[in-house]
């Protein structure tokens, strides 16, 4: 290409008010020839993955990378189901979320519409780039994506497919355009003003990186350091399946847990039986003192209660719930927590005081998740506070604006006394 | 004090989630017991604001700033009046707003909670603290605040009765500080991981320095380059009248009109009529060409279609609504804009395109303000589209968590389709 991403930001964000405009209708049947095309074309994707996963196998890429880079029938498969679920769902644009009379004739509502321009900067899985334009097209954002290399070829095919089948749908030639150069990330993060929002995915280290160097807004999708309290109410068969679930199922997750947190009074009965079950399935314990006096474990390093993304996980023996608590609130991220316990009363304080994104009972941390949510598809799960948190769907993606029709209303009358505001929900 | 702001902050980040448990009836105490004190204790405030008033007179400071910094009976009433207001608002904390079956026994709800420990940086106006410190009381959040220099007795005054109100409605000491000196800005710019977010008030300079200065979002207050297009529909009296009104009612206003853009089929009729009417109330305009060629102004300089906030306006002949709604998406701050015209289509054509929080027909773009919106009060206007826009009350202090309600259930039974969700909005 050409033309610079500083440009065609600029381009873009003129063009944004148009794609916002665009009718459900228009960005639904995009989707729909969307999946259309993906299924038709199928061929031209697979020879491009082939070049791709035949270069990865050349280089170093570890096999989990591998695993993520493959794209066959069968992420072709749930690719297409998942614009398909997208484009049953509820149009976000133009939802009134308040209707106001400020005085007769002076009506303020507020309406949800789209963020604008998105630039987002995803790791080398090409379903990915699928579900990002996806939710980035029914949402009517215009977004700049860009992929990891691993997937250039693949990538490029499939962005090629989507971005035909947009055109051809009629929506705004600029709604979407791919970065392909590794040098473009930081000419992206320097079009404050054109760009409304960054969504980088990847390591903390990449997050941080964008954070740093950028005054566009960014949605920062962490890592996760979830916890399993288990309570001395709790059933210990529950909390065992629930702890290897959460553990073993997809330990590279972000809403994987890593640290377990064990009441004091039910330690020694329920640590051996937590320590046999997660060995035999390869998950190796790290420990506290406490927790060390019962079961043969290596100690907690100076590292502390972090993040292992792997078939490794510490525990800990803590006083009661509120012990529980403080140690999640002050050492975890906020992500996604779950109590194991059939005591009313335990249950509600862990979760009115936690302070996460997801507070669980009696259930496997790893249900965070736009689609186990229902959300159709996820741009990715926020620890943030502001904006979305937790999983980011299509709400996320959209902003509001407040419009007031009047018939010649000034501000002078109200506060001079001569008016006066009578304010009446609609 | 002797406390540091960091330690300060990580106290408040560990009470946070009780002062986020306090029930509606506690806070809303909390707030009855603060209007009563300060009505009760108004003395020792006007005493204090007093001294603060001497020193600034003693100063160079300008007669709009002494205008702010007095704390007077009106005032005072005013303030009153808000918190008032404030405890009538029903409660933001634990509004559902997402209940979904997942599965049978497994039930995701999603409530609305308190940001948690916010960071006010604000204006040396006394009745600012009133109502930022009701607001985060009400909001259930805890708040570091810091006022103007120029106001520190008078502020001492009024945060000592606030704070002992709020200690005896049985609220956590903890949820309110008050910052008193310059480099604790600083120090509370430093506190990522413990203070939440920051909202800076002041002028477009400082907020750019504190969002350079932190990784703590920051919620940004900026100035507004607003708009009022003048379409060839318009009723020309009205439109005269709500340009008068957006000018000059208060023209340091962040929603005060700065850019007048006119239809070109109307300009020789209508900008003579408005160039009369706004230079009998001392309103200087300057123009562009083609406005210059009608009546007599000086041009539009090299600085552009700028915010004056003061009795200036620049003026520009438009060819239609687009150019009009191109002129504003390109060069507005995306603040508030307004389109005087009784064609439904053209209203319609710019309430839609126009990119910004606040898009008005046919009335003054000073409405633009919590108070006006019914909000109560606010901490001010965001012109960011991430989490809050436009007039920022309670809602814009609130975040919401996920719960997530099981009886044991796993990831890996519906990864193996064992089970499988049954979605069901509740």
């Amino acid at each position: 290409m050409d033309i610079s991403i500083r440009e065609q930001a600029r381009k873009m964000k003129s063009k944004a008010p148009f794609m916002a405009a665009a009718s459900i209708e228009e960005r639904n049947k995009a989707l729909k020839m969307i999946a259309d095309a993906l299924r038709n074309d199928s061929e031209r994707i697979f020879r491009a993955n082939n070049v791709d996963m035949g270069e990865a196998m050349n280089g170093s890429v570890p096999s989990a990378v591998l695993k993520r880079l493959k794209f066959d029938e069968g992420k072709l498969k749930a690719s297409i189901d998942g614009i398909e679920q997208l484009i049953g769902l509820d149009d976000p644009i133009g939802r009134i979320t308040l209707h106001r009379q400020l005085d007769e004739d002076l009506i303020l509502t507020r309406l949800t519409c789209p963020i604008g321009v998105i630039g987002v900067i995803f790791e080398a899985r090409p379903d990915a780039m699928i579900q990002i334009a996806s939710l980035c097209i029914k949402s009517g954002n215009c977004a700049i994506l860009k992929g990891g290399k691993e997937t250039r070829q693949t990538n490029k095919e499939i962005f090629g497919i989507i971005h035909e089948a947009v055109v051809s749908a009629g929506l705004p030639e600029e709604c979407l355009y791919q970065a392909t150069s590794h040098s473009e990330i930081d000419e992206l993060l320097d079009c404050y003003g054109d760009v409304d929002l960054i969504i980088p995915r990847g390591s903390n280290a990449f997050v941080r990186y964008i954070m740093d160097n950028t005054r566009i807004p960014v949605m920062g999708h962490a890592d996760g350091i979830c916890h399993i309290y288990v309570d001395k109410a709790a059933d210990q068969d529950m909390a065992i399946n629930i702890i290897k679930d959460a553990k073993i199922q997809y330990t590279a997750a972000c809403n994987a847990v890593e640290i377990l947190l064990i009441h004091r009074e039910i330690a020694h009965e329920f640590l051996p039986k937590l320590y046999h079950s997660l060995d035999e399935a390869g998950v190796t314990l790290k420990g506290d003192f406490a927790s060390r006096g019962i079961i043969p474990i290596e100690a907690v390093g100076e590292e502390g209660y972090i993040e292992y993304l792997s078939l490794t996980a510490s525990v800990k023996v803590v006083d009661d719930v509120d012990a529980a608590i403080e140690h999640i609130n002050r050492y975890g991220s906020h992500h996604t927590d779950s109590v194991i316990t059939s005591d009313d009363a335990v249950a509600a304080r862990f979760m009115q005081l936690v302070d996460s994104a997801g507070v669980y009972r009696n259930c496997s941390t790893r249900f965070s998740d736009g689609f186990r949510y229902g959300f159709g598809a996820e741009v990715g799960i926020s620890t943030s506070k502001l904006h979305a948190r937790g999983p980011v769907g299509l709400d996320g993606l959209m902003t509001y604006k407040y419009t007031l029709n009047g018939n010649g209303q000034i501000v002078g009358d109200y506060a001079s006394g001569v008016k006066q505001f009578r304010f009446k929900d609609l």
